[in-house]
């Protein structure tokens, strides 16, 4: 496996990407392939092989056989559904476990649904636990029946305790490839114990201390063991004061502590102290850039992330409930306008004015919103600094509204000459800002009183406040002062 | 120095900021304390010991001894200004280059400001040269021109180095703490080699062969090194077909290789094939947070990170350019809708009715343009395949018109017992989602092609567009439709 892994780095996977597509858009004639229906590998070979040419069916296969399984994964999510199926029948059969867990969720589906049952319990067969507990939601029943079958006790218990925890803990990122030695050993004996394997397990930068009851007792990292001489005991030099994780912890503690100590690796331990695992920084890697992905998709309201080449159907179904909600705000802010119709009739001017109101105090607002979000996240609000913090964003929206209310009062004034209509407008800025920080700040921090992501629907509440807010209060504002 | 770094991890930092919270609320007086003013280390000192009251001025400075640097920049970060000052004064001065490098860059700054050249220069003292190269440009010229002279021939040449590359590339993410070993040795030679160390460098999981000249040959895992026998040669084991990092390629490349190969360090090299330095890990991991925190920040209109405790004014203005442009883009919507104001004034249900167009367009070209950003950041779009999607995001946005256009002129025909008002809302939803379709694809395609951050930006264009075109098609309709 290392041998694979290691070589076949590659630079630049974008021209391997350009030279598959240019392979296959020459020489085969995807359209005529009904690739949905399950056929027998074997049966699928034939049929590619009719559509592909012989020699550029070699070259492509060559040139799959030396990519790293990350970047095939890569290939097969930037290609158009046909395109990959054909590559994927392309990749070796002894491949697919390896290039099944790098793919996305969305991909990843895409080619199960194409692989008969044999082959997924093949695939499935090829990984460690911790890996088939990460697709075991994609795979059937009976599969996952047959896998289950085909492990040892202990790896029997590894998958159940892997699959048990919710995917936001600790334990749903831990892997069991670690390596334990005792305390009372000389360097001398770990090392020649280490030399008994062929490789270490991959980010292995230190080795786990336990006890007979395999009860944590601190790490050796390699480092140490390198540069020290073979007749020092591991009690001499081992870690006792090191970060121990535990697998019911949320997986964002664990990220921090990964960030904030520059960890490699970390043990995880039960209630009892006992040493069930470890979480390692690729894993972590892969889990901050995940959370990072849907925090950006959160807030353009798609609900997961999107095979690219997915039918209109499924990719228009994502992004509707976020445009319902709007939708459903909008009329609410329509009815609010409704509700000046007579002043609007006598004043057209304001249906002119009305959207600047609100929508600066909505971009306002999502500033606020977004400063406090983060501040959440990185743990910086305590109860000693709320109320300075909520007093400084309600003085920023103050200065905000003087200042841009001021212009937008100026604007409206030059336009349609009359004082009392610019004092409106730069009145209605004003308190529609203060309103938008009161629920900018409000709103993630009761979604975090409740246990919810703040992140997540906070702008979809925020602009429904300030337009319909924004409407109301300019137009209520109009009808007291402006209209006789 | 690994000793105090690998002891002191702590499973809940916030537990700390309270206690040092509750410290300084009960027993200081900070208000008194003009901190602003550069005074000494030992005068403020000695001001501290006025104010806080001396077991418990020991109690925090114990406290803050044991913990770890990154834990004590993060209570800096969570603390007002005067608090904060009051922790930094009682930090060991030999600590501060560490934590100076932890911080973000504008509490960073609030620190800098109060100290000393001579603080600085030791601070500075205390780092790596490509630490020293972060700091660089938030030091006073003075203290930099003083740290140059102090460092050897060899490290001025690497702060120089480091120093050269922006902020975006390869360069920036380097250090220069790799062990290069010869090819042409056994491992006997090289654990020998390795054992006259007090400790290696952080986050050495490999060691980077080199010839005479510099120039890379491969790496040596530890893990090989440790599982094999000593009188293996180094040129039998090491790995040739590894990735290289260039210096001068953009940082995320660098960050996606690690992603996609799971790496803990990699080599750096220059256009001659020499080794110049190594990135690890660690680096790696705060870069993709920086970078995903900036995306964030950037969605909102915010210009940096802000420091939570910065003065109103500061903040405001990070926020300012923002809220600007909003401005301008608004008052030309306004005037949009102040051409069609005869059109109002003779069926004022338009002006409740327009900004449901304007709004539900801009939310659907937002998740449009998310998804285009999003793929183009990992390189998933080709010439080959970006017609098709196009013709999918068009292919949504028509449905979505369809269907949230036709509810919405249902609605409209409910409230207003008029058809033809329904049919204008609906072809006026249709054509306006179709728009922010159109801009919602191209915006992020030519800031891409223009080299620009397609991230930042698009969001105030596309709601220029979805707003002002909104208005304009739904009151043009209308005008041409409904009013005779």
């Amino acid at each position: 496996m290392t041998e694979t892994r290691e070589s076949h780095y590659t630079e630049n996977v974008q021209e391997h990407l350009q030279q598959v597509q240019h392979l296959l858009d020459k020489h085969v004639l995807v359209e005529t392939v009904v690739h949905q229906q399950v056929l027998p590998r074997e049966d699928r070979h034939e049929l590619v092989d009719k559509l592909l040419h012989k020699r550029h069916l070699a070259e492509l296969r060559e040139k799959l056989g030396m990519l790293h399984p990350a970047d095939i994964a890569y290939i097969l999510e930037a290609l158009p559904i046909e395109q990959r199926l054909l590559v994927w029948d392309l990749v070796k059969a002894e491949r697919d476990g390896e290039i099944l867990i790098e793919v996305s969720d969305a991909v990843r589906e895409s080619l199960i649904a194409t692989m008969s049952r044999d082959e997924l319990r093949e695939a499935a067969g090829q990984l460690d636990t911790d890996e088939i507990a990460d697709l075991a939601p994609d795979l059937p029943q009976a599969v996952m029946r047959d896998v289950f079958k085909s492990l040892s006790t202990g790896e029997r218990e590894q998958l159940r305790a892997a699959m048990s925890y919710p995917e936001d803990a600790v334990g749903a990122l831990m892997d069991f490839d670690m390596v334990t030695i005792r305390e009372d050993v000389t360097l001398e004996v770990v090392s020649r114990y280490l030399r008994r394997f062929d490789e270490l397990p991959d980010h292995t930068d230190q080795l786990f201390v336990v006890d007979r009851d395999d009860v944590f007792k601190g790490v050796l990292p390699l480092n140490l063991l390198i540069v020290n001489e073979p007749n020092i005991p591991v009690n001499k030099l081992m870690l006792t004061d090191t970060i121990k994780l535990h697998s019911d912890d949320k997986a964002d503690q664990a990220a921090q502590a990964f960030e904030r100590y520059d960890l490699v690796s970390a043990p995880v331990v039960d209630e009892d102290g006992k040493l069930v695992g470890r979480v390692t920084v690729n894993t972590v890697v892969d889990f901050i850039r995940a959370e990072s992905e849907s925090d950006v998709l959160n807030l353009a309201g798609l609900r997961e992330e999107e095979d690219i080449f997915a039918s209109v159907w499924k990719s228009a179904q994502n992004r509707w409930l976020w445009l319902a909600l709007n939708l459903c705000t909008a009329f609410f802010a329509s009815r609010v306008i409704g509700g000046f119709e007579n002043t609007i009739e006598k004043f057209v001017a304001l249906a002119t004015l009305m959207p600047i109101v609100a929508g600066i105090a909505g971009n306002s607002a999502n500033q606020t919103t977004t400063i406090i979000i983060r501040s959440l996240a990185l743990g910086q609000i305590t109860q000693a600094n709320a109320r300075r913090l909520i007093g400084k964003e309600f003085a920023i929206a103050g200065l905000n509204g003087l200042v841009w209310g001021g212009v937008a009062g100026l604007f409206a004034y030059f336009l349609y000459k009359s004082v009392p209509l610019g004092l409106v407008m730069t009145s209605a800025m004003l308190l529609n800002l203060l309103l938008g920080a009161m629920v900018g700040i409000f709103i993630p921090l009761l979604m975090q009183r409740l246990g919810r992501d703040p992140a997540i629907g906070s702008s979809v509440m925020l602009t429904a406040v300030t337009d319909s807010g924004g409407f109301f209060i300019f137009l209520g504002l109009a009808t007291i002062f402006l209209i006789h």
